[in-house]
C-alpha cells in the first residue's frame, strides 16, 4: 500500500486539504495528515475545524511515497517555514520520490525553499510570479518528473486524481474517479 | 448575511461536507456546521476528522435561509433518521425556504422522509431508484423550486456554487468561482 504525508497548518485551504485526503484514501493510499503547528487541531482557511492524525515532529524518521502540500494562506507559508517538513521534502526530491503542492504552496512553500529549481510547475494565479517555468503556468495540473503541482480549490480533484495515477496507475485512477461522478 | 445549516454525522462524505462549508463561507454566508450525533467531533466517510460548530439539539428554534445535506454513508442515513433535522427540513419546505442534498442524501434523507414528493431531483448513481422524477436524474445539479440536489463528490463544487447563486445571486457566484480556478 503506498503511503502519503499531507502536512497541514492553520489556514490550509479546506477543499484542497480534504480533497487530497479523501481521493488518496479512496485509492487505498495510507494517508497521514500531520499538523506542523505543535497541536493536532487546526482551523482551515474558511473555518473548517480539522484534527490531524499526527504531529510532524513525530514523523522525522518516517519516509512516504508521496508528500503533498495543500495551499491556503497563511497555511502554505507556515508549511514553507517548517524545518522538519522542508528537510523531508529535500530528502524526497533527492531520493526521487513523488512530491507535490497546490495553490499558494508551489510558490510559497516549494519555490521559496529551492524545491522547484529547474522544475516546470504551476500554482494559484495570484502566486505564480516566482515560479521558474512561466510557459506551463496556465495548465491546471503540471507534472515534471517526480513533482506535481496545481492551481486552486477548483483543480483539487484533478490534482488528487493525477497523484493517484502517479502512485497507483491509470486503472486505479479511473476506478476512483467513476463513483465520484467526476 | 444569509445563513446556512450543514448537518453532519459520522460517515458524511468528506469532500461534499467541506466543499459546502468552504464555498458558502467564501460567499459570506453565515454557515453553522451541526453534528446530529450528540458530540461535536465526527469522522467523515474517508476518515477526515472534523469538529462541528454546534449540536443540532441546540438549534431547534433557529431558522436558516438554507439547509443542505452532504452525502456519504452511513452519514446520510444518520441525517435522515434525526427527528430534529427532519422537522427543520419540513418547516423549511413549508416556509418556502431553500434546502438541498447531494449524493446519497437526496434518496436516503430527503425522499425517505417525503421531502421530495412531486419534486424533480438527482442523486448519486447508486441511490436514484426511489427518486420521483427519473427524467432529470442524469443532470449534475437539479433545481426545482426551493430544492436543489446533486450527484457526488465530483459535482460538489458546482452544487455549492448553485447554492451560492440561489442565495446570493449570479454576480456573487461568479466572484466566488473565479479565484477558486473552477
Amino acid at each position: 500500500m503506498p503511503t502519503a504525508l499531507i502536512p497541514v497548518a492553520d489556514g490550509s485551504e479546506d477543499i484542497e486539504t480534504v480533497t487530497l485526503i479523501d481521493v488518496l484514501r479512496r485509492a487505498e493510499v495510507e494517508v497521514t495528515v500531520a499538523s506542523v503547528t505543535g497541536k493536532p487541531g487546526i482551523v482551515a482557511s474558511r473555518g473548517t475545524r480539522l484534527e490531524a492524525d499526527a504531529l510532524i515532529e513525530d514523523l522525522v524518521t518516517e519516509d512516504f511515497d508521496l508528500i503533498v502540500l495543500p495551499g491556503g494562506m497563511p497555511g502554505a507559508e507556515t508549511l514553507g517555514s517548517n524545518d522538519i517538513l522542508i528537510e523531508k521534502l529535500q530528502a524526497q526530491k533527492t531520493a526521487g520520490r513523488l512530491y507535490g503542492a497546490i495553490c499558494a504552496a508551489p510558490a510559497v512553500a516549494l519555490a521559496a525553499n529551492g524545491l522547484l529549481d529547474g522544475i516546470a510547475a504551476t500554482g494559484h494565479p495570484a502566486f505564480t510570479d516566482n515560479l521558474p517555468d512561466q510557459t506551463r503556468i496556465e495548465q491546471r495540473v503540471v507534472r515534471d518528473g517526480q513533482c506535481i503541482t496545481s492551481r486552486g480549490p477548483g483543480t483539487a480533484l484533478e490534482f488528487s486524481l493525477a497523484l493517484v495515477e502517479a502512485l497507483c496507475g491509470k486503472t486505479k485512477r479511473d476506478a476512483v474517479a467513476a463513483p465520484m461522478v467526476v
